[in-house]
C-alpha cells in the first residue's frame, strides 16, 4: 500500500483538475520503477471509485505483475464500476504475464484513462480497442506529454532501426570536461553522480571512446541507485586495448563490448572470457556510428548512453545521432583544457545546435541541462 | 502609495518571522532603484504602528529623498510611536539632502530594524549611534545577507583601492561566446539582454578589450532598461582604433575612455572631441590590470563590468581581479568557436576557480549563473 498525496474533492470527480490529479498520482507510482523495469516500460495505474483511491500499482520488474494488475489486486472487489487511470495504453498480448485488458475487463471496470499510447507493435491502439469492444469507456489522456517523456527511451525503441541515442557530458562551467591531464574526478557533485548512475541504468548500453577508457579506467556500473547494469560498449578502431583496464579484468556480468573496425580482436584480448566483440565499418574519421548503431540494434539494444569522452560527444552530435542531450554543469572555471563538445564546423552562430524541449534543472549545487537536437541548418 | 503585499498578523507582530516580512517589503522596494540611484545605494522603507504599514519609501534617484523620509512623509503623524524597517543604516550626514537620522528622532519613531551597516566612513555606525543617543532602540539586521547582496557594488566601493569587479559573459552550453568569424549576435535571449543592460545601469563603467570592439563594434549604453549610462572603456595597448568606431564617432556624453600604454592618442583619434585617454602600465601579456584598475579608482570610478571578450576575461580572472563572475548561458551548443575563458593554467581539476554563493537562476530560456570567485590554490 502506497501513501497516496491525492486530495480528492467529490465535487470535483469529473473536471479536468481531478483528472490530471489521478493521473499525476499514477506517474508518481510509474516513477518507483525507474531503472528497475527494462526492458519493459515504467507504468502506474490508480483505480478510482466515487471520488475516492480503492487501488493503487506501478511495475516492479520484468517477469512481475503489471501495474493495472497490482492495482486491481489492491482495489479487490471495489474494482466493480470503478474508473481506471493507467500511465501506458493496457496490454492485449501474453507476455511474461497474462493480458491486461482480459483482467481489467473480467473485474468490472467500466471507464479507463490512459496518457500514452504503447507503440509496441503487440499493443498500438488493440488495448484501447478491446476494452471499448467489451463495453468500456476508454479515453486516451490527460498528460500525454509527460508520460511520453516519463517513458522515452522505451517509446522511442519502436521508432527507426537504431537505438535511442542519449548524449551525457559532465562539465564546468566553461565547458570543459577536464585538464590537459585528463583528470575529470569530482567535477560534479554526489547529486549528479547519482543521476549519471540512474540513466545508466535507464538504457540497455554505455558507451565511450577508448581514450576515455584509457584515461578514466572506469567501472561504468550502476551503483548509487538500485538497477541493473547496461551492457558496456568501447568504441576502438584497433581495438588496441589493455587487458587490465577494468571494463575487461573486471567482466564478471559478461556485458562489456568492444566495437571495432578489425575482423578479430588482438591476441592480447582473445582469452579474455566473455568479452564480445563487434566489426562495425570504418570512415575517414573512425568508426562508422551508423553502422555501429545498427549493429548495437541487431543486438537488442534499443537505448544507448554516450558517456564520452568529448571526441567521440562531438562526432555523434556531428552526425546528428543524438536523441536528447544531458549535460550536467559544475559551478567551476578551468580554463583550457580538454573540452566538451570540439568542432561542429559551425561556421556561424545560425548553424549551432538548437534544441526542441530545453530545459535547466538544479541538481545538487550543480545545473542539469537536458533537450532535444534539432536538425543543424548549416550554410545559411 | 505602493501596493503592499504584506500580510500582517496582529498576532505575530514581533516574531522574527514578521519581521522578515517587513523587512523583506522594504527590500522589495529598494529594489524599485534598482540601477536608477548612483552614485547612492538602493534603500527601502517600511514603518509600521501596531502590525500595520503606515509609510513605505524608496530611494529614487541621486539628489531626490531617501528612503526613510520619503516613508515618514507618508506616515505623516501616525510615525509618532511606530517602529521603522530600513534596508540599510539611516545616513547622519548633510549631503545633498539632510540627515535622516534627525527626521526620524524628530518624527518620533521609537524603534528602528536597518538590514545593513553603511560602510560610508560619514556612516559606519554614527547613523545607528545617534539614534540611540535620542533614546530610539536600534536593532542590526534581520536580512543583512539579503541587503548586503542589493547593494554589494555601493558596499564593495568602501573596500581597498580598487573597484568592485564584475565579470559578465554570454555563452553556449558548451562554453563559446561566438563562433570563428566572431559574430556572437543572438546567443542570448532578450530577457538575458535586458539584465546586461540592468547590470550597466549599475556599474560606474563598463570594460572591453579592442578585439571585441572592432569585431562588434558596440555602444555600450543602457537600453533596455531605465538608467545611465555608464563610462565605456576600452583596453587597448596601442591604442590603434578607427575613428568610426561607434564608441569614438558617437561619444556625445563624452564618457568613451581609452585605457592604454601609449603616453598620447594616436593622431587620427585627437581631434575626436570629449575622448578621454589614460596611461596604464604595461606588462608581458598586455596592459597591467592592476594598474588599470587603480587608475580607474582614482578617475572615481568604484564599480566595473568586464564584458569581454574571451582574453580580457581570461585576463581579469587569471589575475584574480573578479569580484562577482556572471554568466548567462543559451541553451545552444556551438562547437569549436572563440572560448567564453581561454588558458587560466590550470593543471589539475583541483586547480579551478571555485565560488562562493554560487547560483544558478533561470533567466527566459537561458540559465543566469553568478558566483564570487575564491582564491585559487595552485600547485596542489
Amino acid at each position: 500500500m502506497f501513501k497516496s498525496n491525492v486530495m480528492v474533492n467529490a465535487k470535483l470527480t469529473d473536471s479536468k483538475e481531478v483528472k490530471q490529479r489521478f493521473m499525476g498520482r499514477a506517474l508518481e507510482l510509474a516513477e518507483l520503477g525507474r531503472g528497475l523495469t527494462a526492458p519493459n516500460p515504467y507504468v502506474g495505474a490508480v483505480i478510482v471509485k466515487k471520488g475516492k483511491v480503492v487501488g493503487e500499482g506501478f511495475h516492479r520488474k520484468a517477469g512481475s505483475r503489471h501495474a493495472e494488475i497490482a492495482a486491481l489486486k489492491q482495489a479487490g472487489t471495489k474494482a466493480r464500476g470503478a474508473t481506471l487511470y493507467v500511465t501506458l495504453e493496457p496490454c492485449c498480448h501474453t507476455g511474461r504475464t497474462g493480458p491486461c485488458t482480459e483482467a481489467i475487463i473480467s473485474a468490472g471496470i467500466t471507464e479507463v484513462f490512459y496518457a500514452a499510447k504503447d507503440p509496441n507493435p503487440k499493443v498500438n491502439g488493440k488495448g484501447a480497442k478491446a476494452l471499448r469492444q467489451a463495453g468500456i469507456v476508454v479515453h486516451a489522456g490527460p498528460m500525454r506529454a509527460e508520460a511520453e517523456s516519463l517513458n522515452e527511451i522505451y517509446l522511442n525503441r519502436f521508432h527507426g532501426d537504431r537505438p535511442f541515442v542519449i548524449l551525457k557530458t559532465a562539465q564546468t562551467l566553461d565547458g570543459r570536461i577536464a585538464c590537459a591531464n585528463g583528470r575529470s574526478q569530482w567535477i560534479s557533485s554526489s547529486k549528479s553522480l547519482q543521476l549519471a548512475h540512474r540513466l545508466r541504468a535507464e538504457v540497455d548500453a554505455v558507451v565511450l571512446g577508448s581514450r576515455a577508457v584509457e584515461l578514466d579506467n572506469p567501472q561504468l556500473t550502476v551503483r548509487r541507485v538500485k538497477g541493473a547494469n547496461p551492457y558496456r560498449i568501447i568504441l576502438s578502431t584497433d581495438a588496441n586495448l589493455s587487458p587490465k583496464l577494468r571494463l575487461i579484468s573486471e567482466n564478471r556480468d559478461r556485458k562489456t563490448i568492444i566495437a571495432t573496425s578489425k575482423q578479430n580482436l588482438p591476441e592480447k584480448l582473445r582469452n579474455e572470457a566473455g568479452l564480445i566483440s563487434w566489426t562495425v565499418k570504418k570512415d575517414t574519421s573512425g568508426l562508422n556510428l551508423v553502422d555501429f548503431l545498427i549493429k548495437a540494434r541487431g543486438f537488442g539494444i534499443n537505448s544507448i548512453l554516450v558517456e564520452g569522452g568529448g571526441q567521440l560527444a562531438t562526432s555523434f552530435l556531428k552526425a546528428g545521432l543524438v536523441d536528447k542531450h544531458v549535460i550536467i554543469i559544475a559551478p567551476l572555471t578551468l580554463g583550457a583544457g580538454i573540452e566538451a563538445i570540439g568542432d561542429l564546423t559551425s561556421k556561424d552562430i545560425g548553424e549551432a545546435i538548437t534544441y526542441k524541449q530545453s530545459r535547466f534543472t538544479p541538481i545538487g549545487q550543480d545545473i542539469l541541462f537536458s533537450g532535444y537536437p534539432q536538425p543543424r541548418v548549416l550554410g545559411k
